[in-house]
């Protein structure tokens, strides 16, 4: 596989701080030509779910061989391993902290390496800001090897364990290993992952589980929401749902925040009933 | 004209998801050289004038050959056009949908084009996010195309009609298709477009519409305020008018905000007095 | 010393209008090929210090022969000088407002440059953005100049004084020309420079200026902290003191607000006291 000389960078740092301009210091330090893409910096922190949520979804819109750089790292400084991955041929470095557990579901090979930063002739290491001093060099070093550097980063390891979608009740979930969504008793459910900018409601039920003909529609605690097709089709200040960009189930409403509107947040269940 | 190879972006995505970053994806996995330049993401959701405003205002600072990718785009999935044009050897891509009246304001000749997904080999066009599925796409072949690219992407059509200032009542305003301003009655008058980050009161009147000798003074409701030339020129606390760096009249106020000193924001109407 | 064609961009903009946008458009519109990297936008507005904090703590992190742009300017348009600087292999540009007094604390050979409008070309300078119109140039020209470009800007001139840390009270602060931090007594202090986005209280006491050995603890108002290593050794909810990635003293609390749980910001003090 071809780096494609892209790195992304998704982290809980925010903007307000020179966090993240420094650590595209460092990458441009080992990777002069890196092209920078930031996908967010404003994961709530420590939010590895809502990270990992998010790198899932939005990784395929680039090129394969793009490094995609994950630093939500609470454990910073502990125990935890740094990681490093090729899955879809899209190359990934984060902390082993659960972050990659939905990109882990691909189905097809993935090949895993240990960061060591000795291998990275890094000698100073601080206690607490791994994206400047580990990640982002690694990072580095996979866009800029021509053929793939996984081998330079340290040893081979065995993935970590991906979230195996299996039939469980929703309310099961698990904040880091992925939320727990499936068909129950028939009914297909599961629950919001994200509220987005615009006050949409961005749910981890994927199109596919959806229901293949009609009518049906979608249960929020009590309120029951038409299904459509796009924002125009719902009336201003309606609520409905629809399959998103992302591939997801959403609950919005036409210029005006589904959030608000149905009060509703990260965890609620949502639930697919015959209509 | 010859592409330069840069695509500023201005929407109304926020930063806190990964739409604008996925959106660059897409626009790179087309032409990997692209250089990627954030106007703004914060624009209030759905305001088209505002959008329609800063591009205006924005464009210019750009080298000849730029691609404006706006995306304010409440109708999205609905029927309006995706649009292409070519105004001040600029190229701009967007929905048709107002966002670019002022940008037709301009003098000179106008070259537009429909956007069609399937000239681009566009195949899945998602309901939603015609940012990254289509306007995207669009930008990127634009500046990556050696001579010019809009016959690429469609067929040609007429320009939407600009907005043409006239005579007309101050309190004739559209929010869609620009604000009215003129000098009725031999006084000028406009009406404020933005608050921008530092609370300065930017208004739509141009420098060229202000009295060539003075004195003047600047009327917001029951409040006369004096004109200077530069912030400096104030004293600390006080609200004053100037001419504002993107070349209309502003009202400000030094080391504060004078949207909160004036209790003032977009919408509000502003005259020009004999002082 | 060979430029490395990056150009750094440290601003109060703030991310909510193009003026950062319209800012890399000029710089792009002088030098094409410049890889723009944005520190942050968020420095409070005309918060000098803050500002000069973080370009001191940040610069050394991108490579050598890095243009830096520092913009918090709010004598703009009155009688400041504009000023270009080499210090430790390194290029800035900003306002002659003390905002490179902790650079300029650097102990290497420095040298200073005024920059000149009219050796720039420029003919038309706005009275209230020199970010677009004079800095953003100034800076694009140092980046695509083969051999460093401080004579192509203006005249030579004397750095400005640097901030010379000296013995002094605590309390003796001033907020443009630097804080004042030192040994008094026998023992260390300084304060709070800037709090970020985590909730970490950042100071401006280096870590070579804590004891080498222990027992010490940190002192804030009445409260003393545990000093630890790193945030992981810290309980849950527990305020600490660490030596921060930056290399300053600073107080944080583990997946909590430090700044909240200890109710403090800029310009509290802190001390440091046996254990």
């Amino acid at each position: 596989m071809t780096p494609s000389g892209i790195v992304t960078l998704l982290t809980d740092f925010g903007l307000t701080d020179p966090y993240v301009g420094v650590m595209k210091g460092a990458i441009l330090a080992r990777f002069r030509q890196a092209t920078l893409v930031d996908l967010t910096h404003d994961i709530p922190p420590q939010d590895i779910a809502g990270a990992g949520f998010w790198i899932e979804r939005s990784y395929r819109w680039f090129p394969e061989g793009t490094v995609h750089l994950v630093v939500v790292d609470p454990g910073v400084g502990g125990g935890r391993e740094a990681l490093a991955l090729e899955v879809d041929k899209h190359l990934f470095v984060g902390p082993d902290n659960g972050v990659f557990t939905a990109v882990l579901g691909h189905p097809g090979p993935k090949r895993a390496h240990r960061i060591e930063a000795e291998r990275l002739g890094i000698e100073r290491l601080s206690a607490t800001f791994h994206g400047r001093d580990l990640f982002g060099p690694a990072a580095a070093v996979l866009a800029g090897s021509s053929a793939g550097g996984l081998e330079l980063l340290g040893p081979s390891r065995e993935p970590p364990a991906a979230f195996v979608r299996e039939e469980a009740p929703a309310s099961t979930r698990d904040g880091v290993h992925g939320r727990i969504h499936g068909s129950i008793h028939g009914s297909t459910s599961g629950s919001v992952v994200v509220t987005d900018h615009f006050g949409n409601l961005i749910t981890d039920i994927p199109s596919a589980e959806l229901p293949a003909e009609g009518p049906w529609r979608v249960r929020l605690g009590s309120r029951s929401l038409a299904v459509v097709r796009t924002y125009a089709d719902a009336e201003p200040g309606q609520c409905v749902a629809l399959i998103g960009s992302f591939g997801t189930l959403e609950l919005a409403a036409r210029n005006a925040s589904a959030a608000e509107l149905l009060g509703a947040g990260p965890g609620d269940l949502v639930s697919i009933e015959a209509g």
